[in-house]
């Protein structure tokens, strides 16, 4: 199967489904010999109308129709929470078109593993995939055509996955933008996205609960700004994300706060020595994890 | 005194001192009916060479030789660490013009409204201030006429003050971009202080001292990138700034630290509701302290 020639399937047009959509149409559609297509699915119709009307989706469905999308299409991305994902796939087992890939965007892997040999059908490619983008702002209103270029994919291959469909994701997502793929598995992305994802909304979310102000931010510099801007959170959504990944997390949690100890002890003993060296270690270590990405507006 | 008819003097031209001189050339010098100038001192001489050439300064000193721009100056920006000025005060206490103001950008307060009384002379006026503006660059080939532009300046007003020297500076301030200008006292601003700068500062380098690995930024999608940005801290400084304001900066670590319990708690009892709660309590908080500024690149 060629990238331009697919029929590619969104469901959920929200600020991801709908980057999805608008960098397919833009960076693979648009290819010299392109006959593939764009169907998108949402519950609300005012995005499915903007979608249509914009060049970027073909043919549109609500969410009650999705039976009638789902057999048209050669790769489906589930943009939904990572439960009602799981849902879905039980849901709408039968209406897959055989041979379809599927892949997903949650934000936690390990339920996505334990729970799909059981739930696909044998001619079902379900491709476990996390595309590393986000921010606070919500909906098709946000998403973009470039919403994904430099940022990092993690794709997570499963025993079941068929060799020529992973390639396939492989060039997909690189069409989009991503520049840094990473092949783990999901034990490892729970791990890993537990600390660099989850670890700091919880982090940026208690901070802003110790807030005593809102005013605060009058004395405000910049740093509270940068720490905080995650914690305009779904709660929702990341509720599930943290309850799904509970262990890992808390033990992220538990790690942080020893380090946070040991700070706090310098700073109360007034050791200026040992906070000087922690401080230029912690230093190094920032500069080694490479250089600063810039925050969209 | 006139803004635009002043001799400036800035002592150490690193960012911060870079960012006033050149800041005062394009905002106030550049005004029609100018006459003022701009001195320079630092260190080493690079710096020198570069702020004259570059027209941003009107005469440069080496250190050894700031007992002689002192005098010419009618404002004096003492660009040094918090301790660094206090000593440069009390050395330099002949030197100052007679009627000068005098004013600093340290991060911790308390300590000078303790000590300026003592080292002053009766006829020089010492403004307590901090411009809210920085990052993880450093150094003069950093600073920037525009560094300042819609940043906030705290202003800590001391009995000692003349009236009509707070009002020259809140203008000054104003000239250079500043937007938002609070007016305090030591006290609060090191207590608020303690929470919007140090306390993320503490929270961004144990963030990244719990990093297992610096390959860790594969897995990232941005959070852990804002949330550890000014964790490339400068050690010397910090370490000073933390010590300095030990007691209001450990009541928000302790304080930081119940809400994170709070979360913690929350997800090891999987207690989705109240988790929710919270999150939604933290999301309504972050969106009432108003917009998110854009990062420098």
């Amino acid at each position: 199967m060629e990238l331009k020639k697919a029929t590619y399937g969104i469901v959920g047009l929200g600020i991801m489904g709908g980057s999805f959509a608008k960098s397919i149409r833009q960076n693979i559609l648009s290819q010299a010999g392109s006959s593939g297509k764009v169907l998108v699915c949402n519950r609300s119709t005012a995005c499915l109308s903007q979608a249509q009307s914009e060049g970027v989706a073909d043919q549109t469905f609500t969410s009650d129709r999705v039976a009638e999308m789902l057999p048209l299409c050669d790769v489906v991305f589930v943009c939904l929470y990572p439960h009602a994902t799981i849902d879905f796939m039980k849901e709408h087992r039968d209406h897959f078109k055989a041979g379809a890939i599927v892949t997903d965007i949650s934000g936690v892997k390990g339920i996505f593993e334990k729970s799909m040999p059981e739930i696909l059908r044998p001619d079902v490619d379900f491709i476990i995939g996390h595309p590393m983008a986000g921010g606070e702002k919500e909906g098709y209103a946000n998403s973009d055509a470039k919403f994904f270029v430099n940022h990092n994919y993690i794709l997570c291959p499963s025993s079941f996955n068929k060799a020529e469909n992973l390639d396939f994701m492989r060039s997909l997502v690189a069409e989009m933008g991503f520049t840094r793929i990473t092949e783990t598995s999901c034990d490892t992305h729970d791990y890993k996205i537990g600390f660099t994802s989850q670890l700091c909304h919880v982090i940026a979310s208690a901070l802003v609960e110790s807030a005593e102000d809102p005013e605060i931010t009058a004395f405000g510099g910049g740093s509270f700004e940068d720490l905080t801007r995650i914690a305009m959170i779904n709660a929702p959504l990341w509720t599930e994300l943290f309850i799904s990944n509970k262990e890992k997390l808390v033990s992220h949690i538990e790690n942080f706060e020893k380090q946070l100890e040991r700070f706090k002890k310098y700073i109360t003993e007034e050791d200026s020595e040992s906070l000087r060296q922690m401080l230029s270690h912690t230093r190094e270590q920032r500069l080694k994890m490479g250089s600063i990405r810039t925050v969209r507006k």
